[in-house]
């Protein structure tokens, strides 16, 4: 344990249709599951709205705090598509029309048969001296800054981002987790399983009960990022659930 | 609108599992859709992990800033339920093993045969002097104490808690909305939508791209709290929309 990689994480969701309950939001879910699996430890969300008082305060909150910060929303071509002002005024830079966005959506819309208007090139923009994120669905490019990652909101957008930016980013060593389903509730294992969280204090292990009915049963989740560790774990979590089981039926 | 009453919200959603990406939220944007019909605006989320600090930090941040807050999960039985203790150390206050909660719980495992284990007393567990929100589904109240409202993580449990709270709550000149499709894509619109906008400040307008196979259609909103300031802004949208369609077939 003492020489794995830690590498943290923060989203920053955009966007006042999300505090509305307009719009459910599917990218914080798909990105944890991405940075899980490639080790890097998502540590804190946050939604705000389209304001650039509050994007700008939140981006400079988390990205002093965590190696990375991953933004959705707020990248189109509308007047409510404040993120690349908001970005570039956290950085303290000018918020440009990008050379080679411009080249690439002008020949895009050239391609499609469609006015390359001002709001379009509205898209092209973003923090003087920002590298772009691909965007393989609809071509309008994200961008880095810093350790600041900017993508879209769309979620088919959003992934295909998060797709062309994993293999650039520095991973650590991945947590992985062991799912021991118990068929005895939470009440009834909580105190045991403390125990065993005492006896295993480089694991973290959490306890999610589930509600079918009137009946609770508990997902109990191991995880660690050393697989011995973790097995020792699962054992005693087992072994546990074993002298339960052996009471009860005594 | 000048006399519109404005009351606004938090929700800090607290678990591992949420930023491990195990689980999807549902809490979030329930919530967000019920606050945003009774006239609460929903102005920040986060999530955090299941970490005393953590939870302090964000709940002291938002409760000075909002109106409500309202924080989900970390209320079980188990060693990672830490929601009460944090809570009553941002509030500064001893957390206690509450009488009444305490009768309440006891009484229903006595119905249902279970022992009253230590695990499940936990259960009982809130801020000295915090108030409780009935939990019509498994029994284990949420609490209130100043501004903040603790509620379990369980999307079936988290629901009723809700609606047994919203009754109590200050509400304000709920914000209405009208939508318009739009069968032009972003890039079409979206300078002279700035301009309704302009000329409608006292409107939130925003704009959200539907993208099927490689058509984009757009979806405008327009939110306010007046009747009458909504319909004069839509009647300008309508009115731009009939503006671009005939420029399209001239």
């Amino acid at each position: 344990m003492t020489d794995a990689t830690i590498v943290t994480a923060a989203i920053l969701a955009i966007g006042d249709e999300l505090l509305s309950g307009r719009t459910k939001d599917k990218n914080i879910g798909h990105l944890a599951q991405v940075l899980t699996l490639v080790g890097i430890d998502l540590k804190e969300v946050r939604i705000v709205p389209d304001d650039e008082e509050e994007i700008v305060a939140a981006l400079n909150a988390l990205r002093a705090r965590y190696t990375y910060v991953f933004t959705s929303g707020g990248i189109g071509p509308t007047h409510d598509d404040i993120t690349a002002d908001a970005v570039s005024r956290a950085f303290g830079v000018a918020c440009i029309h990008d050379d080679e966005a411009m080249a690439l959506l002008g020949a895009m819309y050239e391609r499609r048969g469609l006015d390359f208007t001002e709001a379009r090139q509205r898209m092209a923009r973003m923090p003087q001296g920002a590298r772009h994120i691909p965007n393989a669905v609809s071509t309008a490019p994200g961008f880095i800054i810093g350790n600041v990652h900017v993508m879209a909101g769309v979620p088919q957008v959003f992934q295909a981002m998060v797709d062309a930016l994993i293999p650039q980013l520095q991973t650590g060593t991945p947590v992985q987790s062991r799912s021991v389903l118990s068929p005895f509730g939470e009440g009834d294992i909580g105190g045991p399983l403390a125990e065993v969280q005492k006896a295993h204090p480089e694991t973290s292990i959490g306890s999610y009960p589930k509600f079918v009915g009137r009946n609770f049963s508990t997902d109990i989740v191991i995880r660690a990022r050393d697989a011995g560790t973790l097995d020792a774990a699962e054992n005693a979590v087992r072994a546990m659930l074993d002298t339960i089981a052996a009471t009860r039926s005594a």
